[in-house]
């Protein structure tokens, strides 16, 4: 049995808590596999008074995380408290300094500062592991970073924020309207303090920013990210794309193109009987595509206390069995700095719009399509009582670019009564 | 740059030529990926002379592959030859004493012999590597043994032989009987030179043993498994199982129960809407269930020249990046003895059977039934124009062991037109 391996623990939240409910009810267990005892020295909260269900009288106290970070007998800093600036960048600095290894759950400071503290934690020789920053329970960074080490990755692709899922599935399933489903999110406590964070799309592109860097072997860019929240998506395009065949999903697509590194995290049509297609409620489901392995598709909780604690811990035994690999699989110096290219590779787009009910409408519009060198795969008119007619269609490939030329071109037709709505069709 | 990783690879078929192929096409990836260049320096097979597509001119040729597991310019020794006895075991058993590190492909010897292989790679300070042993490129090893390593492991559930997976949705999808199929899979290549380590479960069974000793802390038993294969499957019981809202999978389930390690591998139903009832063709799929993370379900090619190279890569990478781990994630000597246990926890069952067409036939086996404690969830019998009646049966949960109680005393009755089938449900 190797020296214990101590812990301090910043941030004691859902996932905190969890984390210390694992290391005390299965310290035997840890042991065994790891041949280290696994043990808590310290920890670190806002409030300490709080009773959060679980004894923490044994482990020292500290009000200011940058002094638990830099305790001699902590020997990794466990950053559970979140926010991509502050109080956790300065926590994981001073750890890093002190000579730690950093264990978080923080998908927006790696996201935003992923590559700075990749090559400080090189510096100093040590290991930044983030396994739980990344749909949840799913150990997705050590199989993208690890056990598909040999591949040259394709495409990487994903389902990653479970309340928009969450928001999307129950709307079609209780055909309920967003607002309806967001305030219920909102009351059954599913969304961030600020929600723009869930529904947004900004939680879920720090998770996409994070495998793009492993993936690709880029430098983290969420500002790369072409980025597009669900708030938009109305039961209608729920309704109308099942008719055809798709489902909705907040998806995120990452992959190469020849123009520089494509990374979208939007409202997408998936075919309803793909496994994305499939998932339903807060799942999470990853996928992962390499010149070698084809296809690998993960699926598993993308939060609460058990999951995300089993991902923190499956980093912390990673260390005390000696495992230590570059943050993003490489080191940082050589990550690319590649442009992003919008939405680089042509897909076919779902298209909604409301046309004035007059002869020749639906003729204008074709026209419009046609002269953008847009092809139209499937139309559909639907029936109607009021004076303007809904209109579906689903075009063959086109580039985004070509599509926004349509769109303008559309409007300034005379008869659009409102503002089309496009969505991309992600084959997967 | 650390120094060169040197590979002497035993076995040039498929899954041989393909990691052949990735050494040679991503070496400047693998270099920065793993900070050393991995080379190949030898390799060994049993026809010198094949063109196996790959330029193998710079490698010297050993015609034993016990002595290639022991020159000295080889540090990983990456067995696949397979087999679980002969060659293959004597080369590992070399390699381990020659100082070698070796990565293997090898289910049967694993399954068989891990327990000795583990205690002999730890008393020589050596790693026994075999993420492609089970499941093709799904990285389940290292998922279970390291990302899900701060979880008591409740279930391993898995489709784990793509050829028997394809077998049963062709039959269904093309509406063929077993037989046909079977032969369509023999001159696709699908099948092993011996098919019953496939259509017996024998293979898939292998895969399950590993997956269990790493779960559960066991030492690899694949003499406790219950094992059937899917040859008595017939295109009748795919029909009705699909009426009843089944699929019929070649399904492998363990877990621990109060009486000891249950381990199964034979055909189950499983609702048609889960993840494991909308696998097709030859894909596997895994469940792992644990008291922290739920369930993870991950799922990926079983098989092929790319993703068992991907799964080889993985293992080769792992070590040229310094990572050593237990062989199945803890001390080989700690692994527990634990009994099998059959079956232990009740579940419901299908039952497939023909009745004699005469009056009272339905209540005397609803009697048989009732008589062993079963009660019936749904029944169905179908129009027949024979002189034997099909009749269905979905039970409540129960124990095998009441059920073969009252299969038995089913063919003492004089209504039986033959033995009935029958099938567990799981729910999944």
């Amino acid at each position: 049995m190797g020296a214990p391996l101590r812990l301090g623990i910043a941030g004691l939240g859902t996932v905190g808590v969890g984390v210390v409910k694992i290391v005390r009810k299965q310290a035997a267990m840890l042991a065994t596999r790891t041949g280290r005892r696994i043990e808590i020295t310290a920890v670190s909260a806002r409030d300490a008074n709080k009773d959060r269900g679980v004894n923490l009288s044994s482990y020292a106290w500290e009000s200011d995380p940058v002094a638990l970070a830099s305790r001699d007998d902590v020997d990794i800093f466990v950053e559970l408290m979140g926010g991509a600036d502050g109080p956790a960048k300065d926590a994981t600095e001073a750890a890093l300094a002190a000579g730690k290894d950093v264990v978080t759950a923080n998908k927006a400071m790696l996201a935003l500062h992923g590559q700075t503290l990749a090559e400080q934690a090189e510096a100093a020789g040590r290991v930044i592991s983030f396994e739980a920053a990344v749909a949840g329970g799913i150990p997705i960074i050590k199989a993208l970073r690890e056990g598909l080490a040999g591949n040259d990755i394709t495409r990487v692709m994903g389902v990653m924020n479970g309340t928009c899922n969450y928001i999307l599935t129950r709307m079609e399933n209780a055909e309920l309207p967003y607002d309806t489903v967001f305030q219920e999110a909102a009351d059954l406590g599913y969304l961030e303090a600020d929600p723009t964070l869930d529904v947004g799309g900004i939680d879920a592109g720090h998770k996409l920013a994070i495998l793009s860097a492993i993936a690709f072997g880029t430098r983290p860019d969420f500002a790369g990210i072409e980025l597009e929240g669900i708030e938009r998506v109305t039961i209608e395009d729920i309704h109308q794309a099942a008719d055809m065949g798709f489902r909705i999903k907040l998806l995120g697509v990452a992959q190469r193109t020849g123009r520089g590194l494509e990374q979208r995290m939007m409202p997408c049509l998936v075919p309803a009987s793909s496994p994305l297609g499939q998932l339903e409620g807060g799942t999470n489901m990853v996928v992962v595509e390499g010149d070698a392995v084809e296809q690998i598709v993960m699926r598993g909780p993308g939060a609460g206390e058990g999951p995300t604690a089993s991902a923190v811990m499956g980093d912390i035994c990673d260390l005390a069995r000696g495992t230590r690999l570059a943050t993003f699989g490489q080191p940082a110096d050589g990550l690319a700095n590649v442009p992003p290219a919008r939405s680089g590779l042509p897909a076919p787009y779902y298209l909604r719009m409301a046309l004035v009910d007059k002869p020749g409408a639906l003729a204008k519009i074709s026209t419009v399509l046609g002269d953008s060198g847009i092809s139209i795969d499937r139309m559909r008119q639907y029936g109607h009582s009021e004076s303007t007619a809904p209109v579906l269609i689903v075009t063959h490939k086109t580039t985004r670019e070509a599509l926004d030329v349509a769109l303008i071109a559309m409007q300034q037709t005379d008869v659009m009564a409102s503002a089309p709505v496009a969505l991309r069709i992600e084959h997967v």
